[in-house]
């Protein structure tokens, strides 16, 4: 048996608060552009059936109970104590929290203390300079505002994150802006701007990410099936399109991570084997492919290097969903490399060795967190 | 076991009332540009393989008979009556039937007569508007033929289907043309055209679609591997391209299903996940892919919530092809959700009740048949 | 069992004369641009495991055992005996060799002698056209001399292969350029070029294609993930932009063969099935996906019928590859086939004649060796 008893979850949020009712927790069990169909539910779909088998144990249910019944068991126990009994549950030891999410989410310490676990900030970038913009009077003061937020928030956070390719498409110039370019771009998005306004300029975009470079933390960039609009064509976020910027930024010494990725896992996969500096996730896919989990964890084992895969749960306001990604992320490795070792086509030291890299390893190296 | 009582075919086309040699039919197995390569034959394909692994036991020959002895048969039983045991054995109650194809295929009733089954016709707009371009004389009559022709078919027709993919590829403008640009693509359209000539501009495809969404019959538009033009570039049918167009028609009523879809069909289940109006096919990809038919579904179960996920034969011509569609689709759902179960991934209860939503019950929902 | 005693390897290169340590052999294990990333290793890939499953053996090791300790054991031996033993091992019996890459690589007698094999040889044709330039006065000279080139060294190589899609993106005008234009783009590259200079002019690298098209010889093109620039976006390569150079070609008696495909794999098939004249390779990428070799397979066999897939390893430099793309195709196939006769859906003489199709008839038919 191929164990993994540290999980590092590299990307993932806080949880909900709030107490949630049949339809609302629902609606977090798929990223759809609204309701579900009439007649169907949200339920019915490989994340609502994972929920349904790992969770209800967890809480003292038979696995596969009936969605009302769990919701009910949930509300007597309370969201505090339901949401403990889950996060000491998963079986994760340290998450890497992005904290950029609007909603009444827990942060990194409520995680921490829910989970008896470890936890670390990831920065997302736009939601940075959404804040600097709220509170610069100028392009000059912005731009030098944000410069010193990207590098004061790199003193304590783990990694930073952007979503430019979900909010542009990672089709982006790979080069970074020249500054003319950079302050043209500020001063008309400032003088266009709402307090709290977007950000999806593309030259702005560019130049975050550019800075965040420059700070040498792991920058994780969204790709595939990413957060926040489900209803993006997502071949605009073909990690692919992210191969020049790669080149751009190899030897600079800063790592970038690949999120998501499914449907084109393999070509993000690919890009981890090319790149030096380029890290894949295994994450937020296999809660969304549920009972697919191993054969989608495979097609990722075909091209990326063993040293370059990290595990994340990518769950989002409910428990559940970091059960549900710690639960089936470990049993699809376990019967991935159990099978190789049993059909003769790795040594069982190996499985083991690559099920540790992959599960806490290699996120303890590339994010410089301790054993 | 995982049981399948009652099949819709939501797609497929009426068969040959000829008989066929061993040349004629082996070109019903493959969809090529040209014959078979010097040396090889069609009938070494999956499909060819899948015929012979499903309907000799139907004629009373042993399964995998050579294809001479196969034919022979056939030839002996004569082509009503080998008919007749092939949709019979074939297990689908209800047919959905697109007449638009050329060729002397048996309509609906035909097909329902023969197999003991239901029948309903789709109609192809392009067709439609063919045949209202044949008789109409000038631009205004042709608009308002047009208009009036989709109208009316919705009345008995089940649901429309679209070539657009085929014809233009599915990168088409998502909203609805202007009415000037409609009447001047109509007029060159029809000032140009012999009678029986195709329609493939684009304007006018675009407001075809715009009727047929205005007439709330469910809207089936080919995607990925589709009919008619196998040489056609098939990234230019990428389902992902239908993403703004989805997202123009959501709210509107009207129901967009998404056929074939492969080797894109990941990107087709993503649209049926996100937009509530949208459903996916699984059809005549299994009949293409035989043996890997299981493999083939459960990536479609992937992403794609199990109440947007609807049988199709996607066969014509043969009635083999009906045949293989329904016991590959059969065997290869079975297989993969008693697999799940079998795993403690599923209940065995869930798999039943998903299973009857694939094979008929999301169907008859979203066609408004009777149960 | 499912076996496949002759075995033809219908695309790959020599292997290296020197000796190698421990780092420069891991080079040649990945497709890096650059060195592996800090803390990890080429040998923690797929065809690092590969290699270390089933070269050890040929070498009287265990499977598995450390790098190190092999790479000891082949320093032992000599490069010359390691070789011997590892070539007659891989039960290749016919050896097709791209002798076009530069580095000390053996040719295809060495490597027929080492092997105890037969060998042909394969011209890369942007090698031969730089060569040409390197001994042209004149575009006059060099456009007559490359014809003439091209048409002799179609006497004794069994093909010719192009890196055009490497070099430049398959999504190439399908037609043949016209003379002046051919005229032009040569007199340009000529008056630029630096001895040995490489041929990336898009006008050239098609009038080449060309050229090669009228010989008759079999056409291999490189698409997916190929040869020699690994940082290229992998989109560019992809075989179903080779659609309409393939209708163009169609019916002119030259055979194409993809190369590689993956992970475009599904597209290369597609075009198998479409066009008589295209064939798919099966190679380099179960090299490259190891363990995962025979789900790689599988798909390929969903759209390509069984008469349109040649088996290649696609190695290079190591014998240790041939080795490897050998056994994991065999193995793969066995597995791959041997499951379908199980389940029923193929029948046991069916398999076995698929299996020698695809590992040597296809070959021998297509490249015109004696059986």
């Amino acid at each position: 048996m191929i164990e993994t008893p540290s999980l590092v979850d590299q990307y993932c949020h806080g949880v909900l608060r709030t107490e949630l009712g049949l339809g609302t927790f629902e609606a977090h069990l798929a990223r759809g552009e609204g309701p579900p169909a009439p007649g169907t539910t949200f339920f019915d779909t490989q994340t609502g059936f994972a929920v349904r088998r790992w969770c209800p144990p967890l809480l003292g249910l038979e696995p596969h109970c009936p969605p009302a019944r769990y919701l009910a068991r949930r509300r007597e126990l309370g969201v505090p104590e339901a949401g403990r009994r889950l996060l000491r549950g998963s079986g994760i030891t340290t998450y890497l929290v992005d904290t950029g999410l609007p909603g009444d989410l827990t942060g990194p310490g409520e995680l921490a203390a829910a989970g008896t676990a470890e936890a670390h900030e990831i920065i997302r970038l736009e939601l940075l300079a959404e804040q600097v913009a709220d509170t610069s009077g100028t392009v000059e003061s912005f731009l030098a505002n944000l410069a010193e937020s990207v590098h004061g928030a790199a003193v304590n956070a783990v990694a930073f994150t952007s979503l430019a390719g979900v909010r542009h498409g990672l089709a982006l110039a790979p080069e970074p802006p020249g500054p003319g370019e950079v302050r043209g771009a500020a001063g008309r998005w400032l003088a266009d701007r709402p307090v709290g306004g977007t950000l999806t300029d593309q030259v702005l975009l560019r130049h975050l990410l550019w800075i965040a470079v420059a700070s040498g933390r792991p920058l994780q960039l969204h790709a595939g099936l990413g957060e926040s609009e489900p209803g993006l064509r997502i071949d605009r976020t073909d990690p692919v399109l992210l191969t020049d910027f790669a080149r751009a930024t190899a030897g600079l010494g800063t790592d970038l991570v690949l999120l998501h990725g499914y449907p084109y896992h393999r070509h993000a996969a690919h890009l981890a084997g090319v790149f030096p500096h380029v890290y894949a996730d295994l994450g937020a896919v296999l809660v969304r492919t549920g009972a697919r989990a191993a054969a989608v964890l495979a097609e990722v084992l075909e091209l990326a290097p063993f040293g370059k895969l990290i595990f994340s749960s990518g769950a989002r306001g409910l428990p559940e969903l970091h059960v549900v990604g710690a639960r089936l992320f470990r049993e699809a490795l376990a019967r991935v490399l159990g099978t190789w070792v049993a059909e003769g086509a790795w040594s069982l030291t190996d499985a083991q060795r690559v099920a540790g890299m992959i599960a806490s390893e290699n996120a303890r190296r590339v994010y410089g967190l301790k054993g």
